[in-house]
This record gives C-alpha cells, structure tokens and sequence, in this order.
C-alpha cells in the first residue's frame, strides 16, 4: 500500500469516511504538493472512496496532481466550500493542528454529524519511516555528529552562548544542509539547568558544563542530539548525575525492539534516574517522535502504552537539572530495527573534560 | 484602561465571560509573559470577574506574573484542569488559532455551553498602537528603506535571488536587528509575478524586474515594505502595469482617514486597476494588518468593511502580476492618524532603472 492508502485504511479502521487534514507537513508527505500557506486556509479532504479534494487559495501556485482541486480567493467562503463537499450525515475526521475558528466555522455550517480529531490516521503511519526515509535520517544525524564534535574543539574561555550557536549553524551550511531543524539550544554553566534555555550572551568559563541541543535539515529530514560536555574536572555530585544520565539513556536504549511498549522504556530510564535520587530532577518525558519535523507526533512518556515497531525513530534524552548549579542531558536518535534498534548518533557519552583556554 | 481592561470591555460586549486565549504573541502583548510552546498547551484564561489563570507545562520556567498559574506536566491531563476552571453554564471564548485537538477535547469535557471563536476581544485592542508601539514601527521601517535601498546598489549580473536575499538579511544584522520579520522575498524578471515566489538560485540579467519584499525586526515588532526596481528601460507595457501599480498604492494612501472602510481603500486601488485593464491580475488583498507579527487580524479587503481609528497600522500593498512576463508590487506600511495617514516608507516608489554589471 502507498502512503495514502495506508491513511484510508486508518479512517476505515476507524469508521471515518471523511477527514480534512491540513498539515502542510502531513500533506506533502502524502501527496508531493508542498505548499506553506501561513494564516490562510489550506487542505486536503481525504475520502475513503478515493475522491480526494484540495483546497486551495489561488495566491499559490496551481501544484501538479491528479487530485482534484477548489480553488478560491481571500474574499471567498472557503469553509462553505470545503462543508458543501463534505456529508452531513456523517462523522468528518479534523486535522489536531487545524486553527480553532476553521473548526468553529465548520461547526457552524452544520457539515457533519460529529468531529473527531483523526490525525493519528495519518500519524501512524508517518512514524513508521521507509528505507529512503531512514537513509537521509541517517545522514542528517552523521552531519550531527561531526557538527557537535566540531563545536567542541572551538570551545573558547568568554565565548558566548550565542557565538558557538552561530558556530553550528555555520558548520550545518558548509555541509550542504539548509541550516538548524531548530534553534540550537546552547547553555553554559547553570544555564543548563533549565531544559528549554533561551541562548543568552552569557560567557564561558572554565569549570561550566556545555549543553549542546541541536541539530539540522537534510534533504527535508531532521536530526536532533544533546551531549554536555565538561571543561574542568568535574566534582563527585557532577560525575554522579552525569553517569546516571549516561545510564540511562543506555539503559532505554537496550530495552528498544519491537512489540515493547513506549511508556517500558520510558521507566526503564526514568526508573534508573529515580533509584539514583534523582527522579525529582528529571522533568520531561523520555524522547520524542521525529522525521520531517522535529517534534512529530508520537512520544516516549508514561503516557504512551503504544508498542514500537519497525522503522520508527524516535529520541532518547534523559536528563537531570540542579537549578543553580548544571544540567546534564544525553540524547541520541534511534530507529527501530527488526530486532532492536540502531542509534543514529556515534559521539562518546562518556564524561568528555575540554582543556579551554 | 490598559490592555486588558480593553480586552475585558470587548468580551463584556460580546457577553462573554471566560475565554481561553492561547496566542504566545497575544498573551506576550497583555500580560508580558513570553513563552513559546511548541506543540504543548499554553493559555490564559481571561475572566471578566478579574480571576485570571495561566496553565504553563512545568518544563517553561515560571513566570513572574501576578496572575494565577496552574502548572502541569506532559503526563498531565491538561484539558481537564482547564475545564475545572470554567463556568459549564456559560459560553466560552477560544482563541483563532488554538489547535483543533485541544478544543475537541474540551468539548468532549463538556466544559462550556458554547464555543465561540473570540479573537477579536484581543484582536481589535492589538489592532490599535500606542505611542510606543508606533515609535517603533517607525523605527523598524526606517531600517527598511535604508535596507532596499541598500540592497538596489548591491544588484550584479549574475547575482541570484538567494544571494540578494541574504545581503538584506546581513543588512538587518548591521543595523541591530536580529534579522528579518519574514524570509525575503526577492523575485528575478517572471519570478516577480508569482506574489508568494520562492527565492532560487536564478541568475539577473539586464532587464529583469527586481521585486524585493522584505522587512526586519526591530524590539519586538515588524516592517514590511516592497519595491520594484528595473534593469533596463521599460517596454511600454512596463510602464504602464508600474505606474498603475503606484497610482493605486497611491489612490488607496490618500483616501485614509479615521472612519473610512477598509474595504473602501482596496476598492480605491481596485477600482483604478480595473479601469486599466489589469484587474484579473490584481490576484490578492490590498493589505493586511501588522505588529509584533507580520500578519495580524484584520485586512485590507473587499470583505472588510470595519472603518479605520488612530493607531492602526496596515500594509497598502496593490500589485499586477503578467505570468510568463514580470510583476509589480509597491507596498507600504501606514500608521493612521487623526486626520489621514502617516506612510511609515519613504523610498521612491517611482520607477527606477539601476544600471548592473
């Protein structure tokens, strides 16, 4: 089956015949046609019968495609086009990211009997990654790779957060990737205790952890890692947390293989890190689905019952934060095999002390 | 009053007495909490009674506010802590662009009598600028003319679209902005009559049109300007699909004034473009409102007949655009005024032959 058939057999699955879906992302996965349309109105109605239909406002360019296509302009109703194609006597599946006053709208049409959220028709699907899609995930990640061991020979004393950002960002393009999958997450010292850091100007001395977040575009694929290197010899409080983030990013990692269930290995890390003292620390689900978008839908939480399955690639980041003093994370990218998984990513997460100066 | 007051009024205008604001921007301009989510919940439930609430993930770092915070984690049940906080007898307020998975849900909790898309309690107040806020889209327009300006000196043979685009973007840097208020657009020759073109590799050569629709930011808010510079001396045609271009942006500059429709000022360019010939081309809105971000609520169009107040600032953007050929597009910001407009650009907008080798 092609993608789109795997996505009606969802709906069927389901008892959907009709579901708009409007992620750009999810609908050029899809159908090839890659259209960014900000705040307007763009979607694919997906029809179990086959009887696809986008809609699209005529300040894009017409996309080649046998699907058939309503066109219309910003002064036209174009919810009243999408509800006149759509039967009311039947549930119609929505898309989870579709803005609340399209849905609203909708509603207001009275264009069908309910209104579900079925993106996890298409979701499953996307997560489960083919052999082309595995190969440039691959790729991305070796980019990755020599990226973060790049920055980390151009650790100076005073540079600042934003400066070795900058530094990546430029390695990315000198390696034909069109830049960042996100803004590298760059925090130094006590800065690192905080798992969304902002990078600031803030200098680096010697003695601060190094939080590298980060990761890049290839060929329309993400990477995404995280190592925490040291720049002085660490005291016995950062050797312990450090080895049991090591741990247990290990420990998750060995449990991977299919039919074992996403919420295991998220205790199999999260347990470790508890037994150590510092559950309380740890603040943040195990990892995150990811392909054409860094976050995809999918998570690695106590949560998420799902089992893997072959070809998915999803995170694994445990981490532990001391307000005041450090953070320590470790993050690899993994996909799933037939009898494990494979890490993407090959840098040592062992404790690695910088000389800098 | 201040923001929220205002924002308060509207809603009691509207007989609405809670609504779920989730806009980062929207929530950054009323309360000065800045947090980007991502894909997790973040929201402000305003309550006319005054009992504000945030629901912040415990991943974000607390803010300081004086407003009440409800804080979750990702394995929390976010939706139901939001619904416990809601008047089930009343109506509730949900902001434009809240993701359509969240407000299912709350529906499915039975949380309000009614879902109403409330944006413009916020919109509308956003809509109008205070003197700060205008002094500095003053500013940001100011390092705009000097950027196009710029950039029409740096034109070479041979240069691609890409090259240019990323000479403005270096431009913005020098000038203390962090960069542009959206990806340049910047369209060689037939390029230039696709309003939403993509920039590319595309070499210019002697008698290519130069459209450049760029803007920076500048402390938080946006410019957004576009010219039309040539290459060569304009064939008649040219000439005459430029100087209608300008005519309109023109006509539509002057009719402004507190207590005009928008959709007035679109037909005074509308309505000069049609009369030359060139309607059908004239494919787009003549502008949009713009802030803290490049589009905001509101537009100029045909379908909105809201007068304009002081303080409102919007784009006068009328193009024509010949596939296969050229385009034309002039655009300025305006700020409204007690008795017209202020154009926030000053660069020529004339036509203007650059000689390039």
């Amino acid at each position: 089956m092609n993608r789109l058939e795997r996505v009606i057999a969802a709906m069927e699955a389901e008892g959907l015949k009709q579901f708009i879906l409007s992620d750009p992302s999810s609908i050029d996965y899809l159908t090839g046609v890659a259209i960014d349309p900000g705040e307007r109105l763009f979607a694919l109605l997906i029809r179990t019968d086959g009887q696809h239909r986008f809609f699209i406002n005529r300040l894009f360019p017409s996309p080649e495609t046998e699907i058939a296509i309503t066109s219309f302009s910003d002064t036209d109703d174009s919810i009243a086009l999408i509800a006149a194609e759509l039967d009311p006597a039947l549930p119609v599946g929505i898309d989870k990211y579709w803005p609340a006053h399209f849905l609203l709208s909708l509603m207001e049409e009275n264009a069908a009997s309910a209104y579900r959220n079925a993106s996890t028709c298409v979701d499953f699907v996307r997560a489960i990654k083919d052999d082309e899609e595995q190969a440039l995930m691959r790729e991305a990640s070796l980019i990755n790779d020599d990226a973060i061991e790049y920055a980390a020979t151009q650790l100076r004393i005073g540079m600042t957060e934003n400066e070795l950002a900058d530094i990546i960002t430029d390695y990315y393009i000198s390696r034909n990737s069109p830049g960042p999958s996100f803004t590298p997450i760059v925090a130094f010292g006590d800065h690192a205790a905080d798992p969304h850091h902002v990078n600031s100007d803030r200098q680096l001395k010697v003695g601060d952890v190094v939080l590298m977040d980060i990761g890049c575009l290839y060929q329309g694929y993400c990477s995404d890692m995280t190592r925490t290197v040291l720049t002085a010899a660490p005291s016995e409080k950062l050797t312990t947390v450090y080895n049991l983030v090591r741990d247990a990013n290990l420990a998750a990692e060995a449990l991977i293989r299919p039919g074992v269930r996403l919420s295991d290995i998220d205790a199999a890390a999260r347990d470790l890190i508890t037994a150590g003292g510092y559950g309380a620390q740890f603040t943040h689900r195990l990892g995150h689905f990811i392909g054409r978008e860094v976050h995809e839908y999918g998570d690695v939480s106590s949560q998420n019952d799902r089992t893997v399955e072959p070809g998915m690639i999803f995170s694994i980041e445990p981490g532990i934060y001391i307000p005041g003093e450090f953070g320590v994370r470790i993050e690899d990218l993994i996909i799933v095999t037939e009898e494990g998984c494979e890490v993407l990513n090959h840098v040592s997460k062992d404790i690695q002390v910088i000389a800098i100066n």
